[in-house]
This record gives C-alpha cells, structure tokens and sequence, in this order.
C-alpha cells in the first residue's frame, strides 16, 4: 500500500490549508466530485436538518449530492463574474432561519473560474444571525483551491476560519495521470460519519471505501519535485497566460473575460462544432472557456488564436457575432452594440 | 480518452449477464462500493419510498448506501453459510407490505463468499405478493459475479430474470492493477437518474462523474487475452484450490468451511496478530478468511499451511481452541466438542 505517501499529501495540505495535524482528517480521493460528495454529506451528518445553499454555477456534483442525501438545497444568485451574490444569499437565509445552513463555498466555479468571496459569506451568515454551531462551510477548490494559495492579493481559504472542509482536484493543476483529489475536514466532524468496519480492522469514513494506491506516489512526487516554489512559479506562469489570451482575443474583436484570481478565459463559443471538439473546449450556451495550466504555452495559444480568428472570419461574413453582455457583462463584449 | 475500451467492456459483461446491447446501460466505476452505490440509487429513484432489504453479512457499503440515501433498511438473517435466510426474508417483507422493495443480493459476501439464492429471493418476493412492478434487485457481484458464469451448477446472474442492476470488481478476479469495477443496468432505469449537463455536453449518470481512463484498457486487455474459455480454466483452478486448503486446514485439525460455489475459505482466527498481518488476513469475531485468486498457487498454499500449523502448536499448548460452531456450523468446527 502507499499509505505512507497519502499522509504525506495530506500532511502537505493540511499546512496549506492551515490546521494542525491532530486536529484534520482526510484521504486522497478519486476525484473532486468525491470529494464534494464527502464535504456535504459531513455537513448533512453535522446538521441533519440544514439546508444546501449552493450559487447556481456550483459544479453539478453538488446539486447531484444535494439529490442522493435528500436534502433541501436552495440555489443562489451568481453575479456576472460567476461569483455567489451575497445579497441574494441573505435573503434566502433570512427566509429559512429556522434551520442550520450547509454551504458550497467555490473557490473557482466550473465555467468562469470565479472565486466565492469566502470572507462575505460568513459575513453574510453571521449578520443573518447564524452562530457558528448553526452553519457548515465546504469549499469546492476542485481547480483553484491549490492555486489560490499562491497568489498574494487572494483571499486566503484556511481552517482558522469557521469552514468544515476544502477538496481539491489532483489530476488538474498538480498534474497527476489518473483523475483523484484531496479531501480535508475537521476530525470532529468524521467521528459523526465514520462506523465501525471490523473485517478491514479500521473504520471507513470515506465514500468510495477502495482508494488508488498510485494516486497518492504521484501526488507526493510531484508536491516534493516542484515544492512550495515551484507551484508558486507555475501559477504566477498561469495567470500570465491567461492574461495574454485574453488580451489577444479582446484585440481580434472577441468577447471575453477573465476573473481576477482565476486563470480560466471565458468567451464567445465558436460556432463550429468540429473547431469546438478538435480543441476540446467545454461550452454552455454562447460562451465557451479555456482553462490555462501549466501545460499551456504561449506558443500552443498563438496556434489557438491565429486559427479561432481565421476560422471565425468565415462564420461571421453575413451575420453580427452574438451578443454575450448577460455573460461576460458588457464592458467585456465585443457585439457591434457593446464594442 | 479511452470510451471504445470502455464500451467492449460493458459489451463483454451484458452478453455475460445475457441483457441486449440496446437495453443496458452501463459504466467502469472506481470499485466494488461505487456499484453498489449506483445499483441502490437507481433502486431508489425508480422506487422514492422503497425499503432497502439486505442481509446482514452484506458489504457494509450496502448499509453506507441506505445511510447515504436516507432510505429504511431492514436487515436478513443469514443461514451458516451466509446466504440470505429467506424464511426471514419473508416474513420482513410481510411486516413491510405496504411499501416497494429494493433487494441486494449477494453473489459472494465478503466474509464467507456466500452466495444467495438469486431465485428463491425472486420467489419468496413474488409468494409474498410483490408483482414485478414492485421490487428492484441489485445484485452485489463484487467478486464471484465474475466467477460464477463459469461454474457449471451455479444459479445464473442474467438481466432475463427480474434483476436491476449487477456490479463486479475489476481488481480482485480480473486482477486490474487500480481499483475499479463494472456496473450495468436496465436502460429504462437509468433515465430516471441522470440529469442533463450541458457543459460536459452529456448527461451524467454516475456516481463519481470522473472516471479513470486507464481501468477500461487493463480490463479490455485482460478479457480479450484470456477470453471466456481462459477465465473458465481460472476459475476451475481456484475452486480446486480452495478445496484443498479447506482439506488440509481440516486435516490439520482446524475448524474450516468453504460453500460450494465459492472459493473463499473461513477458518479459526489465528491467535498472532503478526501473523494475521503478515499474511493479510481479514478477520471478523473468530473467523478468519483466505480469498484463493488466481496468483495463490498449492505451493504459496502449502507455505502458508506450514507456517499456520507451526505458530499454531505453540498458540494452544495450554487452552483449546476456540469453539467456532457458531459462525461456521458444528459439522465443520474441530473445537474438542466437535472435532
């Protein structure tokens, strides 16, 4: 087994994540939506009345758990960064005061790469008048919850403030081959979860029960090869690259827009769909996303570039690009009204 | 990606389990625990105010399931041998009459490798008045749903019986080098559960949502270069060879059992824990198991044996051994009541 190794990431983590390592439990999950699965169903176990506030552009897994534990879930509002709207939230928690609330806080949303103003939710709960023993945070960091730590200005995801639990993706920006993820929550919490299994000599407190053994060697061989320096490096690598694309797209009269902490490119889907599969881009309605990683070269986004803008020149000889304002906002369109 | 590895999988296993190409649908799952948590909640969406029946010696992901799902559960009795008591069956399903039925069903149970009676649970439900319209069957196949084809007089795991679902695990028989597993169910079923998803341009229908594109290649290769009549011969060799464990545990004193249709051997607990974890042993209450695979040869048998009998002379110099009647039946407990 690689246990030893799986402590190692967790270990790891936990110091990212800032709590002591008495005090966490985790484990190395098979992919972030494990790991969205485990933090709302502590959270259920935690609360077994409460209700899941989760922001309308949450990863689907989280309205899948919200599904499978039969719980009340209550979308809220996104802002047109793709960020939760937080008035909005008041005002459904203000209307459901009477039970505990369980929240998905993202720290970077599928589509947009908005990061959730972690801080002004527990604002917004503590001035609806929910006390701490009245609420459970889990933060999805499926993608930005390794990368935020590294950026100065972002507001920091850590257990020193009131939050349950924080997953992240493995096979994302660490790179890993197989799709995994790390889970952390607060040993307090698992105690509620976890039964007794005598034949596996341990109590099993995960959801899967069976774990990739190699997920774990790849995890720590890269933590320890790149080290706190290198992923701070590759990020800030990100961030520039997803500045660059979005600057070039915004010069060829494309519609886009790019998140302050985030390096995922939002912009006007292109209209061919062999274009869209060839470069794998994932869509929803007129927009379409590039998630710059590591892999990612300014030379692979030239080639990207020169071949959306000559392809796109023949989609739209006869007709007006469409208009993306509800999307991006309008200072980010380049429709002929918002250009 | 690696879906047409995926596909010829699932085509392998519904022609296995004898459903039509165009009936089932289906997918490589993480492990055995993820099956199980498909097939219940496919169970449950088709019947939202089933009560879930499972006998006790069941996997405990079963009972994580109808926690998970907030489903009533109502645990069976089990005979001896582990299967499913379906005097007791019946008369639980009689106190429950009012509401649908969601049954697992074991082909091999964890401690024992019992194997229930897929068609005396279809009759005691429908002697009990539950019409076809009202109960759902997964079958828990972790380990010997892949055997048990191959076993001549074995009752037949096939979608042309009143069943919903079927799961099996890809790295214990198969011997896939990850955990992983292979679901399938009705096509009609699983209409209910999924839920569009735009952005990854399907809809999704799993449990995890990710899934590892190496697993489907491992088990592709596997099935295509051993072949039906290759896993036929694996099994017939395993059988054998579980038997002859059973024969020499026996000859060398020691309460043993071993079902039929299985290749699992119960024994007395040994009294070392190092030994217990040097050779892996999974135990539970007094009762010890050796799950004979295929890579368990009568030499690897034989050391095993040895070392077993050696440490044990010198385990119960001064006391008898422990009385194991109760968890494998008198006639194969070899306590001094019983030998």
């Amino acid at each position: 087994h690689s246990r030893q190794f799986e402590v190692g990431v967790l270990d790891w983590f936990a110091r990212l994540w800032e709590i002591e390592k008495n005090d966490y439990w985790g484990y190395i999950t098979n992919c972030g939506t494990e790991g969205n699965l485990h933090g709302i169903l502590v959270g259920r176990e935690v609360f077994p009345d409460g209700i899941l506030y989760a922001s309308r552009e949450s990863h689907y897994s989280v309205f899948k758990a919200a599904r499978m534990y039969r719980m009340e879930c209550v979308k809220v509002d996104t802002l047109i960064s793709g960020e939760i709207d937080c008035a909005d939230f008041r005002a459904k928690l203000l209307a459901n005061k009477s039970k505990p609330a369980i929240i998905n806080v993202n720290i970077g949303t599928t589509v947009k790469g908005a990061v959730d103003d972690l801080d002004l939710v527990i604002q917004t709960l503590e001035g609806c008048g929910f006390s701490r023993d009245r609420f459970y945070i889990h933060c999805d960091g499926a993608l930005f919850g390794l990368m935020m730590p590294f950026v100065k200005r972002a507001p920091k995801v850590s257990f020193k403030k009131p939050i349950g639990s924080v997953s992240v993706s493995g096979h994302k920006f660490v790179g890993c081959p197989m799709p995994c993820g790390v889970q952390i929550t607060r040993m307090e919490h698992v105690n509620a979860l976890s039964s007794n299994v005598e034949y596996l000599a341990s109590r099993d407190a995960t959801i899967m029960g069976s774990r990739n053994g190699h997920a774990p060697i790849f995890l720590w061989y890269t933590l320890n090869r790149k080290g706190y320096n290198g992923f701070a490096k590759e990020v800030q690598k990100c961030l520039r690259n997803a500045h660059y694309l979005k600057d070039q797209l915004r010069a060829a009269g494309i519609g886009a827009m790019l998140n302050e902490l985030s390096s995922t490119v939002v912009f006007e889907r292109p209209r061919d769909e062999d274009f869209v599969r060839r470069w794998q881009l994932a869509c929803e309605g007129n927009i379409a996303h590039v998630v710059v990683m590591p892999s990612v070269s300014i030379e692979k986004l030239d080639v990207f570039l020169n071949e959306l803008v000559k392809n796109r020149s023949t989609w739209y000889q006869e007709k007006q690009p469409p208009c993306i304002a509800a999307d991006i906002g309008k200072e980010n369109c380049a429709c002929p009204l918002h250009k």
